[in-house]
């Protein structure tokens, strides 16, 4: 399963909720627009757990870079739900993701 | 049918929309970062009604917490539609469910 | 085909776009909370047209009522395109449809 | 594969993603209330990147009108995929895409 969305700016964040009952191992990869996909970024969401990651505290392989767009692929070995967010005091805007399931196969 | 979404902040509100001809029964369950998920919340959507639904509002079996973030998963016995909804009286923001049909077999 | 969508606040909009070579015929209900569903209102988008609806233009079968929370079901002879937005001076807002096709049968 | 939005504003950007090993040549049609569409424009995004688009810097075959209401219909030859922004200085509105995948057989 692949939950594939963009972040188009900075402190962006991303709620992952895993309703299932094994946790999820879930991989990030970043892509840009003049140089090579960055990643994956490994994070675990315990079971019936919610998880709200900031794209900016993501560390390994590499600091996410500022000031740069980026787009973000998060794939995990079980379904997730993943909710993006760029948090604003005074007005948040939501970024809904388009989920495609890929067959495993 | 499972409609998910997450709620991110305080005062947020739901629409339920049941356009079928008999009452759905929702049953609603909250996820957290660090304790076990808490519900069902039950409420019920009359047939060809609305309902529009503070989070704040729910009570039993326990208080939804403040200050807390929390996933929703909405569940109900018929097919309804959800929109998720913050509500702020300077700009509103919306966030769009992923609607995942889980067949009932 | 059935586009499904709420409209929880005044000033609503709804872009509709029809991208095929026929005009697609639109039936437009509004659902309450504590009412009866109001319509069909009916409208027609030209083939490769768009167009740019105000709920509060609605008039037939009666006006769509101020500062009622209520919920849209646009349903259409031909896919068609909704985009529901809310026009703000500020920011604007923008609902997503969940699209729900209904076997014609 | 089809991926259909629409653009109700001036300012509007699109975020295409390629996450395939093959570049996605990508055509994008705008359709209007009043007139014939326009298009196709013709943008090509890398294999593994991200293109950041802004509708107001479409040219060929013509320069995108403003001041003028739009949708828009973005076709790409592998499936990518388009997040629709429009950026605000003070808050940012993001709208969906309906993703319609219409077989090409």
């Amino acid at each position: 399963m692949v939950n594939a969305d963009r972040a188009l700016e900075s402190h962006e964040t991303a709620c992952l909720l895993n309703v299932g009952e094994k946790p999820a191992r879930v991989q990030i990869t970043l892509f840009f627009a003049d140089r090579d996909p960055v990643g994956p970024y490994e994070i675990e969401v315990d079971a019936r757990r919610t998880l709200h990651m900031r794209f900016n505290d993501l560390a390994e392989p590499e600091a996410v870079p500022r000031d740069t767009s980026y787009a973000s692929v998060i794939e995990s070995d079980v379904p997730i739900i993943v909710q993006h967010t760029r948090l604003d005091s005074r007005a948040a805007e939501i970024s809904l993701l388009s989920t495609m399931a890929f067959p495993a196969e």
